[in-house]
């Protein structure tokens, strides 16, 4: 995201130093619950899932893809322990950028701060959205939208993982699906 | 917010300047939906819902109260129109931001901008908690919560809006705070 940054060299090189990019292997979990979150995260390449664990129930409420933002910020900032888990859904290239190393580089790059205020003004936006989604829409309207704007989503993750996030059992994600096939 | 800034006089009088206190009366409709949010607020006084109008009836998906940062953030910050409304449900005194004020403070006020950065990583820390338990908790399990962590609130709302906020009807929320106070 910081690719858009009019940067000298000098400032360059501290981004290159203070946000390395990274590969995780399908299947890896960046963040338990009971953890300090001390990474947030930009997403160049894969799918990350966040998702709670509720009496042994698996409950997803983000996938995180391409160009999004990762970040546990109430256990971030305020540095308590998380309650959920992030987890790799597909092989992942992330630019890493650690709590400390962040703060760093608000006074080593002119208008990084700026760039990260934006970029957190923009996820406070989505996030509202959703969770208007989540109350005002039925999860077959909300399986709409997914459908709408990010149907790509709906063949990268396991179907379960789908009926999770959309608040439904497996079964009614079928029923959903046929009943919007039908329709067409 | 800004209290707590080191600031000399000529950046106090921009604060003044550009952030003026207003009072509104109860039943103000700050923001309708199809409006472009120009501000945002931080409120000193009162209670502020946010709502939607779907098919005709009213959902509440939020309630600020003191001390807490008001931003219809994606239409604040892509100057789209806004989905929802923002109603005072008590008289109100509130901090009120305009954006491009917001942006002329930047320049003006040292550390304004990480002021309003943290308090947005803030408030999506918030916002990111709050549909986690919108998607991992009965209504019943975060009215318990509303019970333990904004107690005041139950006191302040009308109860249909507190239903509509809960997601349940009104008799539905009835029938919880009996359950709750039989369980007592």
């Amino acid at each position: 995201m910081a690719e858009n940054l009019p940067m000298d060299e000098e400032e360059k090189q501290a981004i290159d130093e203070c946000i390395p990019i990274k590969n995780f292997e399908r299947g890896t979990v960046l963040l338990r619950e009971g953890q300090v979150a001390k990474d947030s995260y930009f997403n160049l390449k894969g799918c990350v899932r966040h998702y709670y664990i509720i009496d042994g129930e698996e409950k997803t409420t983000a996938f995180y893809t391409e160009g999004e933002s990762i970040a546990s910020l109430s256990s971030y900032v305020n540095k308590t322990p998380a309650n959920h888990y992030l987890e790799c859904v597909e092989d992942c290239t992330l630019a890493v950028l650690n709590y400390d190393k962040e703060r760093e580089l608000y006074g080593r790059v002119k208008g990084f701060e700026s760039l990260c205020r934006a970029s957190v003004e923009e996820d406070l936006g989505k996030q509202q959205q959703l969770l208007a989604a989540y109350i005002t829409k039925s999860p077959e309207d909300r399986y709409l939208d997914l459908l709408e704007n990010r149907p790509e989503l709906l063949h990268r993750v396991p179907q379960y993982h789908l009926a999770s996030y959309l608040g439904v059992k497996p079964e009614s994600l079928s029923r959903i699906r046929k009943r919007i096939a039908e329709k067409k």
